[in-house]
């Protein structure tokens, strides 16, 4: 189980996570790609930090959103979504080449990533935008019951997934995020640990219900927003490292 | 001698020159990057048509400044001219590949372009930038009496360059372009062909003050923004193919 | 029954629209606030054609979408709706004033405008926004059968509404515009004169399907984006005024 | 003597300066119209705290280069830097209006504050844009030897100053600010504290080279960026009230 974090959303004169102290204990870095975050400073500099601890490269495109922070969802056409995530991700590709990095896969951020998960529409977008691409990557969509369907739709663009865990937000019955207004939505640090184990140790979560849910999971989401972020990122690769 | 002409430089709804009219004109496109026009779709389009009309394609990166169409210039440091180029090139080459075509080379645009060929410090930032862009671009500049300088900078660089002429504007004695406020800047047609015929022909232009002036031209600058521009690079282009 | 034209929707170098051929001819212009259109210098320009023409001026806010023209609905919250909205009415009105005008009114742009018509929560936080503005300005919105209840609203909020009818666009049975994507939605010249007529006449709109639908029209919508656009506005008024 | 502050320059999820600290100790607030920084809701969470503690507002107008901050230089036209000024001016001013507060000055930011203070065509355009802005508001520039000019070119556009200081910037024998690059050229604790109570006390600066300069200052200017400058905020305040 790898980990993977968004980085590289610092803008301009705006800072925001603790980029360095993250980059050399995870081992994939979703890179803000210029949409919600990332200028072109911004992703020269996450990408030199990401080749100098050897870790994988990931665009990280967004809707162009940028005062929203590519949260707020917007109705774009299938052919707007396309264009977008081509020109998103052949930016950050040919940055990382000419870092020395090979782009390994992409995560769509925020608000796209969420109607990715909860709509066809999106999500077949997406798979279309991966598959007309010319190179070949990996796609990043969350670990839920319905992974045989989104492997088989991925399938059927002859494109490849990877599955995400969060290792801090708790889960409903039916494999989603508890909503973050709901209470125990977000774990605190003991049960943030103790859901990582469980998915290392069985390929299961805990649900909100106490109910136990399978989750096939090829990498775990951490957040470095804060020194709390990263201190819990230390524990997470310590734990899964450990024998 | 080659036909290069600015397209691609629509944005979202608002549509700017007679693409589809120049296209099978043409021998280069010079297609806007998204920072002074050019958003994913019309990229995405605009590359579609090069494709159809086995037209060659190149980056046209600008100064961030969308509202003023990149004709402003604006003190970037040398780091953010790189950093900058490298985006708006990644992002045409690999939307470039995904099209089917190989992004040729690279020509700065509007007032980056001026800054370019008046500040030796820009010019070097320009080359640094495509020096250590992961793949191997000519740049295109402008024909002028310093081209053996210029030629010998980028050597040093390990780039190559193209030389362009202006089919329509008026040389001062000094190879530059007569400023636009000056009367008998911009050529009428018969002026206009003459110069191109010249420049075939002797390799030559003739200044405003009646000199004879040698420039090593490797591709003409047109304007395809009117039907009355169509309809001369259709001339010109009949011109320079003619025996 | 007066006339109101999207205006000043240009940006930087980028036209859209034929505003000096529009602006005698109607009675309101709906001026971009720069967020899906209309630069400063470009508004600036065209609030002294307004007052050159003796024409009402209104802000015409929207999402914040400049590449999508502010057609895209986007999910903002109450308070982005309203913080957004006092800024561009805010730049509008201070720019009207410093033009010898005065604001008269506000007309939400694209799906704004559509989600202001479909959702309450939407139309509620224009409606907030307006009341705690500290300018008193009407509100523009769809003549539909719920007037009433729009007028309701607006009234809680102690706000007064405009409402505008659709000259070139067929109605359904719901009071609603047909669908672009169906046939018959855009009137040929001779309906929409004949639209005109009866509403002038009647108060009243023939649907889709023959029936008489009463509508409450302060205002026409025109459109002004081209020479037949310019032509049938010309007609419209001559219609309005005739006796 | 006043305190004036740059305020209000967070944007989206980007936060910047610690407002919230430093409002209670200023009395006046240049806040950030939304081209370099402050998105509307900033803007208005910004003037709900200076209406909360009585601080007087200005506008902190900006080139149009949000990535660069409003820091580079950018070649606007006169009718560019005054439409683009009477935007932002009259963004702030209704949103002001709408909090409860009446705008009161214009402070030019960054690039756009180094070009009026270093060209003459620059500051007359502000000055031109002040000049034909509906409300009366006072521009604050930077206090130097060359004050009588600048009160004389306001005049001739009807214009009225505030001339300001810096707490912690060394000045060169011409009273300019020493650049940033040269040692010495930010003030410690004690020598910035040691300037201001000369400001208060004999009106003058001693230069970096040891020379009395007299400067006309109405308000000093303060950075509240981090923990250290609101510390320093509080000093400066301390003793300038003290008796």
């Amino acid at each position: 189980m790898l980990l993977n974090c968004d980085l590289g959303e610092s803008y301009g004169s705006w800072a925001m996570g603790l980029d360095a102290e993250v980059m050399p204990h995870i081992d994939q870095a979703n890179i803000a790609c210029g949409f919600h975050g990332g200028d072109p400073l911004t992703i020269g500099n996450t990408l030199a930090m990401a080749a100098e601890h050897g870790v994988q490269v990931g665009a990280h495109p967004a809707y162009p959103d940028l005062v929203g922070f590519g949260r707020r969802s917007m109705a774009l056409s299938a052919e707007e979504i396309i264009s977008s995530m081509h020109y998103q991700i052949a930016a950050l590709e040919g940055m990382a080449r000419t870092a020395g990095l090979t782009l390994a896969y992409v995560k769509p951020h925020g608000a796209l990533y969420n109607d990715m998960m909860a709509r066809e529409e999106v999500r077949h977008a997406i798979m279309r935008a991966m598959a007309a691409y010319h190179s070949e990557l990996l796609l990043m969509l969350q670990a839920t019951p319905e992974a045989d369907t989104h492997r088989a739709e991925a399938a059927d663009f002859g494109l490849e997934l990877l599955f995400e865990a969060f290792a801090d937000r708790c889960y409903d019955d039916d494999g989603r995020l508890l909503s973050r207004r709901r209470p125990g939505a977000v774990h605190n640090r003991e049960n943030m640990l103790a859901q990582v184990a469980q998915l290392k140790a069985q390929g299961t979560v805990t649900t909100v219900s106490g109910k136990t849910l399978e989750l096939s999971v090829d990498t775990l989401c951490v957040h470095g927003d804060n020194p709390e972020g990263v201190q819990a990122i230390r524990e997470i690769r310590a734990l899964i490292q450990g024998s």
